[in-house]
Protein backbone atom coordinates (compact mmCIF):
# COMPACT_ATOMS: atom_id res chain seq x y z
CA UNK A 1 0.00 0.00 0.00
CA UNK A 2 1.62 2.80 -1.50
CA UNK A 3 -0.12 6.13 0.13
CA UNK A 4 -0.81 7.50 -2.68
CA UNK A 5 -3.98 9.30 -3.58
CA UNK A 6 -6.05 7.76 -6.15
CA UNK A 7 -5.37 10.76 -8.19
CA UNK A 8 -2.34 10.25 -8.58
CA UNK A 9 -2.45 6.32 -8.50
CA UNK A 10 -4.07 6.31 -11.87
CA UNK A 11 -1.63 9.31 -13.40
CA UNK A 12 1.01 6.90 -12.69
CA UNK A 13 -1.01 3.87 -14.32
CA UNK A 14 -2.24 5.81 -17.59
CA UNK A 15 2.12 6.92 -17.67
CA UNK A 16 3.00 3.71 -16.88
CA UNK A 17 0.84 2.26 -19.52
CA UNK A 18 2.93 4.37 -22.40
CA UNK A 19 5.42 2.58 -24.48
CA UNK A 20 9.04 2.61 -22.59
CA UNK A 21 7.82 3.68 -19.45
CA UNK A 22 8.63 1.26 -16.72
CA UNK A 23 6.79 1.55 -13.15
CA UNK A 24 9.67 3.75 -12.22
CA UNK A 25 9.55 6.61 -14.27
CA UNK A 26 5.97 6.29 -14.51
CA UNK A 27 6.07 7.73 -10.80
CA UNK A 28 9.22 10.03 -11.40
CA UNK A 29 7.07 11.39 -14.30
CA UNK A 30 3.89 12.09 -12.59
CA UNK A 31 5.78 13.80 -9.48
CA UNK A 32 7.18 15.84 -12.38
CA UNK A 33 3.89 16.80 -13.60
CA UNK A 34 2.73 17.54 -10.65
CA UNK A 35 5.44 20.00 -10.37
CA UNK A 36 5.17 21.66 -13.43
CA UNK A 37 3.56 25.28 -13.80
CA UNK A 38 0.46 25.83 -15.20
CA UNK A 39 1.64 27.02 -18.37
CA UNK A 40 3.70 23.86 -18.52
CA UNK A 41 1.35 21.59 -18.39
CA UNK A 42 -0.80 23.16 -20.86
CA UNK A 43 1.93 23.56 -23.28
CA UNK A 44 2.28 19.42 -22.92
CA UNK A 45 -1.67 19.55 -22.97
CA UNK A 46 -1.95 20.98 -26.56
CA UNK A 47 0.57 19.57 -27.92
CA UNK A 48 -0.51 16.43 -27.63
CA UNK A 49 -4.38 17.28 -28.58
CA UNK A 50 -2.62 19.23 -31.23
CA UNK A 51 -0.33 16.40 -33.07
CA UNK A 52 -3.52 14.73 -33.00
CA UNK A 53 -5.90 17.04 -34.40
CA UNK A 54 -3.62 18.56 -37.42
CA UNK A 55 -1.88 14.78 -38.21
CA UNK A 56 -3.45 12.75 -40.40
CA UNK A 57 -2.53 9.81 -42.95
CA UNK A 58 -0.84 11.10 -46.43
CA UNK A 59 -3.74 9.30 -48.86
CA UNK A 60 -0.66 8.35 -51.44
CA UNK A 61 2.00 6.58 -48.49
CA UNK A 62 0.00 6.54 -45.39
CA UNK A 63 3.16 8.65 -43.66
CA UNK A 64 1.67 11.38 -40.88
CA UNK A 65 1.49 14.56 -42.62
CA UNK A 66 -0.20 17.82 -41.65
CA UNK A 67 -0.31 18.48 -45.78
CA UNK A 68 -1.78 15.61 -47.90
CA UNK A 69 0.05 14.33 -50.25
CA UNK A 70 2.79 14.46 -47.67
CA UNK A 71 5.96 16.41 -48.52
CA UNK A 72 7.72 13.47 -49.81
CA UNK A 73 4.95 12.20 -52.20
CA UNK A 74 4.53 15.49 -53.85
CA UNK A 75 8.53 16.52 -53.94
CA UNK A 76 9.29 16.47 -58.06
CA UNK A 77 12.73 15.52 -56.78
CA UNK A 78 12.00 12.14 -55.41
CA UNK A 79 12.40 8.70 -57.68
CA UNK A 80 9.60 7.63 -58.37
CA UNK A 81 10.64 4.41 -59.94
CA UNK A 82 11.20 2.90 -56.17
CA UNK A 83 8.79 1.94 -53.13
CA UNK A 84 10.48 1.72 -49.18
CA UNK A 85 7.92 -0.52 -47.79
CA UNK A 86 7.99 0.09 -44.05
CA UNK A 87 5.85 -0.53 -40.68
CA UNK A 88 5.57 3.28 -39.22
CA UNK A 89 5.71 6.60 -39.47
CA UNK A 90 8.92 6.54 -37.32
CA UNK A 91 11.03 4.03 -39.88
CA UNK A 92 10.31 6.92 -42.74
CA UNK A 93 11.53 9.52 -40.15
CA UNK A 94 14.52 7.46 -39.66
CA UNK A 95 15.21 6.55 -43.64
CA UNK A 96 15.03 10.42 -44.14
CA UNK A 97 17.49 10.85 -41.49
CA UNK A 98 20.11 8.70 -43.16
CA UNK A 99 20.03 11.38 -46.60
CA UNK A 100 21.08 8.35 -48.66
CA UNK A 101 17.61 6.68 -50.02
CA UNK A 102 15.84 9.15 -52.79
CA UNK A 103 12.73 7.25 -53.89
CA UNK A 104 8.94 6.88 -52.17
CA UNK A 105 7.71 5.54 -49.35
CA UNK A 106 4.59 3.32 -47.98
CA UNK A 107 3.70 2.79 -44.48
CA UNK A 108 2.01 -0.66 -44.00
CA UNK A 109 0.93 0.74 -40.08
CA UNK A 110 1.31 -2.89 -38.78
CA UNK A 111 2.38 -5.80 -39.67
CA UNK A 112 1.07 -9.28 -39.92
CA UNK A 113 0.93 -10.62 -36.71
CA UNK A 114 -1.00 -13.66 -35.51
CA UNK A 115 0.10 -13.25 -31.80
CA UNK A 116 -1.99 -10.01 -31.35
CA UNK A 117 -4.35 -11.08 -34.14
CA UNK A 118 -3.62 -8.46 -36.26
CA UNK A 119 -4.07 -9.44 -40.13
CA UNK A 120 -2.59 -8.17 -43.26
CA UNK A 121 -6.47 -6.33 -43.15
CA UNK A 122 -4.84 -3.67 -40.39
CA UNK A 123 -2.17 -2.48 -42.51
CA UNK A 124 -2.63 -0.68 -45.97
CA UNK A 125 -1.50 -3.23 -47.58
CA UNK A 126 -4.10 -3.69 -49.52
CA UNK A 127 -3.71 0.06 -50.57
CA UNK A 128 -0.20 -0.84 -51.62
CA UNK A 129 -1.30 -3.13 -54.17
CA UNK A 130 -3.67 -0.63 -55.38
CA UNK A 131 -0.87 1.95 -55.81
CA UNK A 132 1.44 -0.09 -57.81
CA UNK A 133 -1.49 -1.27 -60.25
CA UNK A 134 -1.71 2.77 -61.02
CA UNK A 135 1.45 3.52 -60.93
CA UNK A 136 3.39 1.34 -63.46
CA UNK A 137 6.00 3.42 -63.19
CA UNK A 138 7.06 1.81 -59.66
CA UNK A 139 9.66 -1.22 -60.67
CA UNK A 140 11.20 -1.79 -57.40
CA UNK A 141 9.56 -2.23 -53.96
CA UNK A 142 11.86 -2.68 -50.78
CA UNK A 143 10.58 -4.10 -47.84
CA UNK A 144 11.87 -2.61 -44.98
CA UNK A 145 10.22 -4.36 -42.35
CA UNK A 146 11.40 -4.75 -38.88
CA UNK A 147 13.90 -8.06 -38.61
CA UNK A 148 11.43 -9.88 -36.54
CA UNK A 149 9.41 -12.71 -37.82
CA UNK A 150 6.55 -10.68 -38.13
CA UNK A 151 8.48 -8.38 -40.46
CA UNK A 152 10.00 -11.53 -42.40
CA UNK A 153 6.13 -12.92 -42.77
CA UNK A 154 4.93 -9.57 -43.96
CA UNK A 155 7.91 -9.62 -46.46
CA UNK A 156 7.72 -13.04 -47.65
CA UNK A 157 3.91 -12.35 -47.96
CA UNK A 158 4.69 -9.07 -50.09
CA UNK A 159 7.05 -10.56 -52.32
CA UNK A 160 4.88 -13.92 -53.28
CA UNK A 161 1.79 -11.50 -53.47
CA UNK A 162 3.83 -9.20 -56.08
CA UNK A 163 5.52 -11.78 -58.20
CA UNK A 164 2.80 -11.75 -61.22
CA UNK A 165 3.18 -8.65 -61.53
CA UNK A 166 6.79 -8.65 -62.45
CA UNK A 167 7.79 -5.73 -59.96
CA UNK A 168 10.99 -6.17 -58.29
CA UNK A 169 11.13 -7.01 -54.80
CA UNK A 170 13.92 -7.11 -52.38
CA UNK A 171 14.59 -7.28 -48.62
CA UNK A 172 17.00 -4.96 -46.93
CA UNK A 173 19.82 -7.23 -45.87
CA UNK A 174 20.26 -8.33 -42.53
CA UNK A 175 23.58 -8.74 -40.49
CA UNK A 176 25.70 -7.63 -38.04
CA UNK A 177 25.43 -4.07 -37.72
CA UNK A 178 28.72 -1.69 -38.46
CA UNK A 179 31.31 -1.42 -36.09
CA UNK A 180 29.78 -4.38 -34.16
CA UNK A 181 31.91 -7.36 -32.28
CA UNK A 182 31.13 -10.88 -33.65
CA UNK A 183 31.61 -11.98 -30.16
CA UNK A 184 28.81 -10.39 -28.72
CA UNK A 185 26.44 -10.95 -32.06
CA UNK A 186 23.46 -13.29 -31.81
CA UNK A 187 23.27 -16.67 -33.35
CA UNK A 188 20.14 -15.62 -35.58
CA UNK A 189 22.06 -12.28 -36.58
CA UNK A 190 25.30 -14.31 -37.01
CA UNK A 191 23.48 -16.85 -39.18
CA UNK A 192 22.12 -14.18 -41.30
CA UNK A 193 25.38 -12.22 -41.75
CA UNK A 194 27.09 -15.40 -42.73
CA UNK A 195 24.19 -16.59 -45.59
CA UNK A 196 23.68 -13.35 -47.08
CA UNK A 197 27.69 -12.69 -47.48
CA UNK A 198 28.63 -11.06 -50.37
CA UNK A 199 31.16 -11.74 -52.73
CA UNK A 200 34.47 -9.16 -52.63
CA UNK A 201 36.23 -7.94 -55.18
CA UNK A 202 39.42 -6.04 -56.01
CA UNK A 203 37.60 -3.25 -58.10
CA UNK A 204 34.86 -3.33 -54.81
CA UNK B 1 15.77 17.69 -41.70
CA UNK B 2 13.66 14.77 -40.49
CA UNK B 3 10.68 15.08 -42.21
CA UNK B 4 8.15 15.41 -39.19
CA UNK B 5 5.22 17.90 -39.38
CA UNK B 6 5.94 20.88 -36.78
CA UNK B 7 3.10 19.51 -34.70
CA UNK B 8 4.65 16.44 -34.54
CA UNK B 9 8.03 18.31 -34.44
CA UNK B 10 6.71 20.25 -30.93
CA UNK B 11 5.23 17.24 -29.56
CA UNK B 12 8.35 15.24 -29.46
CA UNK B 13 10.11 18.64 -28.49
CA UNK B 14 7.29 18.54 -25.06
CA UNK B 15 7.51 15.15 -24.93
CA UNK B 16 11.60 14.88 -24.40
CA UNK B 17 11.97 17.62 -22.18
CA UNK B 18 10.25 15.45 -19.21
CA UNK B 19 13.02 13.74 -17.08
CA UNK B 20 14.18 10.83 -18.25
CA UNK B 21 12.54 10.56 -21.75
CA UNK B 22 15.53 10.91 -24.51
CA UNK B 23 15.58 11.86 -27.84
CA UNK B 24 14.43 8.19 -28.96
CA UNK B 25 11.93 7.78 -26.65
CA UNK B 26 10.53 10.92 -27.17
CA UNK B 27 10.27 10.29 -30.59
CA UNK B 28 8.90 6.51 -29.80
CA UNK B 29 6.00 8.05 -27.61
CA UNK B 30 4.93 10.74 -30.07
CA UNK B 31 4.53 8.10 -32.36
CA UNK B 32 2.66 6.17 -29.61
CA UNK B 33 0.43 8.92 -29.06
CA UNK B 34 -0.54 9.80 -32.49
CA UNK B 35 -1.82 5.45 -33.03
CA UNK B 36 -3.60 5.88 -29.78
CA UNK B 37 -7.65 5.68 -29.75
CA UNK B 38 -9.41 8.80 -29.25
CA UNK B 39 -10.59 7.87 -26.03
CA UNK B 40 -7.07 6.34 -24.54
CA UNK B 41 -5.98 10.19 -25.08
CA UNK B 42 -8.89 11.56 -23.38
CA UNK B 43 -8.03 9.19 -20.33
CA UNK B 44 -4.54 10.25 -20.72
CA UNK B 45 -5.01 14.24 -20.82
CA UNK B 46 -7.97 13.45 -17.78
CA UNK B 47 -5.44 11.41 -16.00
CA UNK B 48 -3.11 14.81 -15.63
CA UNK B 49 -5.51 17.06 -15.17
CA UNK B 50 -7.31 15.46 -12.71
CA UNK B 51 -4.42 14.54 -10.68
CA UNK B 52 -3.36 17.75 -10.98
CA UNK B 53 -6.79 19.37 -10.04
CA UNK B 54 -7.19 16.88 -6.62
CA UNK B 55 -3.56 17.46 -5.66
CA UNK B 56 -3.03 19.63 -2.99
CA UNK B 57 -0.40 19.53 -0.49
CA UNK B 58 -1.09 18.38 3.15
CA UNK B 59 -0.92 21.60 5.47
CA UNK B 60 1.13 19.45 8.22
CA UNK B 61 3.32 17.34 6.12
CA UNK B 62 3.46 19.15 2.51
CA UNK B 63 3.26 15.45 1.12
CA UNK B 64 1.50 15.59 -2.37
CA UNK B 65 -2.58 14.29 -1.11
CA UNK B 66 -5.90 14.54 -1.85
CA UNK B 67 -7.28 14.92 1.48
CA UNK B 68 -6.29 17.21 4.19
CA UNK B 69 -4.57 16.43 6.90
CA UNK B 70 -3.04 13.84 4.46
CA UNK B 71 -4.02 10.10 5.94
CA UNK B 72 -0.55 9.46 6.98
CA UNK B 73 -0.68 12.55 9.27
CA UNK B 74 -4.39 11.56 10.52
CA UNK B 75 -3.44 7.79 11.24
CA UNK B 76 -3.77 7.68 15.16
CA UNK B 77 -1.49 4.57 14.48
CA UNK B 78 1.29 6.39 13.90
CA UNK B 79 4.31 7.28 16.03
CA UNK B 80 4.24 10.97 16.63
CA UNK B 81 7.75 11.28 17.87
CA UNK B 82 9.18 10.83 14.86
CA UNK B 83 9.60 12.83 11.75
CA UNK B 84 11.37 11.75 8.67
CA UNK B 85 12.43 14.52 6.66
CA UNK B 86 12.49 13.99 2.86
CA UNK B 87 13.05 16.08 -0.33
CA UNK B 88 10.20 15.06 -2.67
CA UNK B 89 6.90 13.50 -1.78
CA UNK B 90 8.17 10.34 -4.03
CA UNK B 91 10.39 10.03 -1.17
CA UNK B 92 7.63 9.16 1.11
CA UNK B 93 6.27 6.77 -1.51
CA UNK B 94 9.58 4.84 -1.14
CA UNK B 95 9.82 4.68 2.55
CA UNK B 96 6.21 3.63 2.90
CA UNK B 97 6.95 0.94 0.63
CA UNK B 98 9.37 -0.98 3.07
CA UNK B 99 6.45 -1.00 5.51
CA UNK B 100 9.19 -0.50 8.61
CA UNK B 101 9.42 2.97 9.34
CA UNK B 102 6.07 4.23 11.65
CA UNK B 103 6.61 7.93 12.57
CA UNK B 104 5.69 11.07 10.63
CA UNK B 105 6.88 12.60 7.52
CA UNK B 106 7.65 15.93 6.20
CA UNK B 107 8.39 16.73 2.30
CA UNK B 108 10.91 19.52 1.48
CA UNK B 109 9.97 19.94 -1.64
CA UNK B 110 13.33 21.02 -2.86
CA UNK B 111 16.75 21.32 -0.87
CA UNK B 112 19.49 24.05 -0.79
CA UNK B 113 20.76 24.15 -4.32
CA UNK B 114 22.89 27.31 -4.98
CA UNK B 115 23.62 26.26 -8.72
CA UNK B 116 19.79 26.27 -9.28
CA UNK B 117 19.86 29.34 -6.92
CA UNK B 118 17.11 27.44 -4.80
CA UNK B 119 18.06 28.89 -1.46
CA UNK B 120 16.16 27.33 1.58
CA UNK B 121 13.28 29.93 1.44
CA UNK B 122 12.01 27.51 -1.63
CA UNK B 123 11.44 24.63 0.73
CA UNK B 124 9.61 23.66 3.63
CA UNK B 125 12.37 24.44 5.91
CA UNK B 126 10.65 27.35 7.78
CA UNK B 127 7.05 25.28 8.05
CA UNK B 128 9.54 22.40 9.41
CA UNK B 129 10.62 24.68 12.62
CA UNK B 130 7.14 25.85 13.13
CA UNK B 131 5.94 22.45 13.27
CA UNK B 132 8.56 21.49 15.68
CA UNK B 133 7.82 24.33 17.96
CA UNK B 134 3.91 23.44 17.85
CA UNK B 135 4.40 19.52 18.15
CA UNK B 136 6.61 19.56 21.54
CA UNK B 137 6.01 15.48 21.31
CA UNK B 138 8.72 15.22 18.56
CA UNK B 139 11.66 14.14 20.26
CA UNK B 140 13.85 12.97 16.69
CA UNK B 141 14.13 14.41 13.15
CA UNK B 142 15.54 11.73 10.60
CA UNK B 143 17.44 13.58 7.60
CA UNK B 144 16.65 11.23 4.33
CA UNK B 145 17.59 13.68 1.50
CA UNK B 146 19.77 12.41 -1.45
CA UNK B 147 23.28 11.63 -0.93
CA UNK B 148 24.10 14.44 -2.82
CA UNK B 149 26.22 17.40 -2.13
CA UNK B 150 22.83 19.46 -1.77
CA UNK B 151 20.93 16.57 0.26
CA UNK B 152 24.30 16.83 2.41
CA UNK B 153 24.65 20.37 2.91
CA UNK B 154 20.46 20.96 3.46
CA UNK B 155 21.17 18.01 6.35
CA UNK B 156 23.75 19.88 8.24
CA UNK B 157 22.32 23.24 8.21
CA UNK B 158 19.31 21.37 9.81
CA UNK B 159 21.21 19.58 12.36
CA UNK B 160 22.75 23.34 13.26
CA UNK B 161 19.37 25.24 13.27
CA UNK B 162 17.60 22.75 15.23
CA UNK B 163 20.59 22.02 17.89
CA UNK B 164 19.60 24.67 20.32
CA UNK B 165 15.93 22.97 20.62
CA UNK B 166 17.61 19.82 21.95
CA UNK B 167 15.84 17.78 19.26
CA UNK B 168 17.78 14.91 18.05
CA UNK B 169 18.74 14.93 14.40
CA UNK B 170 19.92 12.10 12.76
CA UNK B 171 20.66 11.14 8.79
CA UNK B 172 20.33 7.97 7.23
CA UNK B 173 23.18 5.90 7.02
CA UNK B 174 25.25 6.11 3.77
CA UNK B 175 27.06 3.17 2.41
CA UNK B 176 27.22 0.14 0.35
CA UNK B 177 24.30 -1.03 -1.09
CA UNK B 178 23.17 -4.37 0.28
CA UNK B 179 24.22 -6.98 -2.10
CA UNK B 180 26.51 -4.97 -3.89
CA UNK B 181 30.34 -5.74 -4.91
CA UNK B 182 32.86 -3.55 -3.55
CA UNK B 183 34.79 -3.80 -6.52
CA UNK B 184 31.87 -1.91 -8.46
CA UNK B 185 31.54 0.59 -5.49
CA UNK B 186 32.64 4.36 -6.29
CA UNK B 187 35.29 6.51 -4.12
CA UNK B 188 33.30 8.35 -1.79
CA UNK B 189 30.52 5.30 -1.36
CA UNK B 190 33.85 3.92 -0.18
CA UNK B 191 34.76 6.06 2.08
CA UNK B 192 31.41 6.60 3.78
CA UNK B 193 30.67 3.12 4.12
CA UNK B 194 33.96 3.14 6.13
CA UNK B 195 33.91 6.00 7.60
CA UNK B 196 30.30 4.93 9.10
CA UNK B 197 31.45 1.41 10.22
CA UNK B 198 29.76 -0.23 12.96
CA UNK B 199 31.16 -2.49 15.98
CA UNK B 200 29.99 -6.17 14.96
CA UNK B 201 29.31 -7.66 18.29
CA UNK B 202 28.70 -11.45 19.34
CA UNK B 203 24.72 -10.52 20.13
CA UNK B 204 24.20 -9.08 17.21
Amino acid sequence: MARYSPSIQNLIAKLGSLPGIGGKSAQKLAFHILDMSDEDTKSLLDAISEARNLTKKCSVCYNFTDSNPCPICSDPQRDKSVLLVVESPKDVATFERMHEYKGLYHVLHGVFDPIKSRSLEDTTIAQLIDRLGKHPEIKEVIVATNQTAEGNATALFLSRMLKPSGIKVSRIASGLPMGSDIEYADDLTLASALKGRITLTDEA
